[in-house]
């Protein structure tokens, strides 16, 4: 990457944006934590995140579910409890009060949903002509008796030094499982915003992940986990497998995705693997209790929660293995396949 | 204020915004805190901020330094040290990356002036055509010992309930002080915005005040304290009033500001008392050790900290009084007296 005069679109989440970072910010900043969270302690992390998505209303949520929901996510995913939040609004002028107050809603329910507390907040308002609305969510994430028993589980298989599940936790021989079926809230932004054409009965996957990943960490036996939003689950994958030194074989035939939205990626020449989610994760958990995990996130209402492969010591790619054999790698996106959506 | 088709012209730190929030957001949501940051438990509080300022680069700073003392500030007015940050970046593709290296640079610089650690970040960019870039912290302040001395030397003279500085925290017949010039940064901002046609020698007053305040709080004494951004030292002065059920009386001749200032102010009718600070609080103290906090702040090089006024519990209200002895109510801004500039 060469030196650039604009910012450029960077912000999609794949290695153009890691790239960037390492380039400009990196060496300037100390920025302690690559992961979804930062520590702060053993009883705290800590996530910022800014939505910016157009439209910020959508079939299945809004900017205002999303903000709840993907935060809670950053540190439910490190197996904390989504337990205090912040909230900032960068609202336009001309923003119509029904769209902001269905925001606003949105934020209300979810919160309540995740039994969260609100600390505290901040409002701006821009001198647009537009009707933008960039909401900013913090989240800090609180230790909790799931969490112990997930560590313990794991302990009793194999050396776990860490306090929270991290994203360089897998180990070899680990079992990979996807929470959902993936590549839907990209299919219905896209299908919300463009005039494609397409009649197709897609909402966006948007949620809060807590109280099935709650279940799952009850079994015990996760090591690692990341919600495969940007950059998909091609990004999450290959985050855990680079940060973890492992590798993974993936059954192609086993994610979990809708033939209508394999379909739709295929028409447009989309890759369902970098396409974002907003309530898909993907997990590494020790073979011994994969299939309870994947039990209880059955039962925590995550039916098409699947096992679709498992980690390897044997290289450090992201192979995906089609059902006849042959077999090609998952890389980390680049940039975005898509407009931006998140 | 009646029902509204669109957000408007709201985020301005006034009283309008108050209704604003108690009409719209405050009956959804329970914001727990409505202080500079959130009190997360003994040993964390926690604010975020996003920073929406034009033009991004101005004299005396820009929007990096801006959020990073901002933030810190809004910790620091409660006793707690600037500890963990956490940043959001939303960048316009557009914007030129030698503008954006300087807003990150400037975050490096201040972010290691305050020993703040970054925990963790995230960023954006927008399909935009302007120049824009929007900047999120999240700031945690974590107790410390400067606090505790505050505290302790506070609980010599009166019953203080409270375990960090709260802006309720203000008794009867303390003394009121001002930390520095009033009411640059909004004049310098209006200067490098509008062609005024001014010529002023006028820079933003944007800095973080740990240091002082931490100085300040070895002395001990202060029981309420609350920087004077947006809506200026009149927001900031009635918000401590009103939260702490104490009127005040302040000498309108010993509130600092340069004399060029209150021209520019008086020419272009403007109130300077509403007018936003990014480096200015205001605090009150335990009479008994008032000059001792304000020695403290000199030295500390806030050399036109000035002791203004006192509290009373013989009304509620806010009063400037003048040399010749003539009052009148100094009210919380109801709206934005200029543009918007924070």
């Amino acid at each position: 990457m060469s030196w650039q005069e604009r910012v450029g679109d960077v912000g999609d989440g794949g290695r153009r944006m890691m790239e960037f970072l390492e380039k400009y910010i990196f060496p300037k900043i100390n920025v302690e934590s690559r992961e979804d969270a930062g520590i702060v302690n053993e009883d705290f992390i800590i996530t910022t995140d800014s939505y910016t998505i157009k439209p910020i209303i959508f079939p299945g949520g809004s900017i205002g579910k999303l903000a709840i929901c993907g935060s809670a996510n950053d540190v439910a995913v490190m197996g904390a409890k989504p337990t205090y939040f912040l909230l900032s609004l960068i609202a336009d002028e001309n923003l119509e009060m029904n769209k902001f107050l269905h925001v606003v809603e949105d934020i209300s329910k979810y919160l309540r949903e995740i039994d969260g507390r609100m600390l505290g907040g901040d409002l701006k308002t821009l001198k647009g002509d537009g009707e933008e609305i960039y909401v900013n969510t913090t989240c800090i994430g609180t230790r909790n008796r799931w969490l112990e028993l997930n560590l313990e589980v794991v302990r009793n298989y194999r050396n776990y030094p860490h306090s929270w599940i991290r994203n360089c936790g897998a180990g070899e021989d680990e079992v990979v499982i996807i929470t959902g079926n993936i590549a839907e809230h990209a299919t219905a932004i896209l299908l919300a915003r463009e005039e494609l054409g397409f009649q197709l009965d897609v909402s966006s996957d948007c949620k809060h992940l807590w109280f099935p990943i709650r279940k799952a960490m009850e079994e015990g036996g996760i090591t690692a986990m990341k919600d495969a939003t940007r950059g998909g689950i091609a990004s999450a994958l290959n985050e855990i497998a680079e940060q973890s030194g492992v590798g993974m074989v993936i059954e192609e035939n086993k994610i979990p995705i809708r033939e209508e939205v394999r379909s739709f990626c295929e028409v447009l020449g989309l890759d369902p693997y970098a396409m974002a989610n907003e309530g898909v994760s993907v997990m590494t958990v020790v073979r011994e209790m994969a299939e309870d995990v994947l039990e209880a996130l059955h039962k925590a209402g995550e039916k098409n929660a699947r096992i679709v492969g498992y980690t390897t010591a044997e290289h450090r790619e992201v192979i995906l293995r089609t059902e006849l054999g042959s077999e090609r790698i998952l890389h980390m996106p680049y940039g975005s396949t898509v407009p931006r959506i998140c």
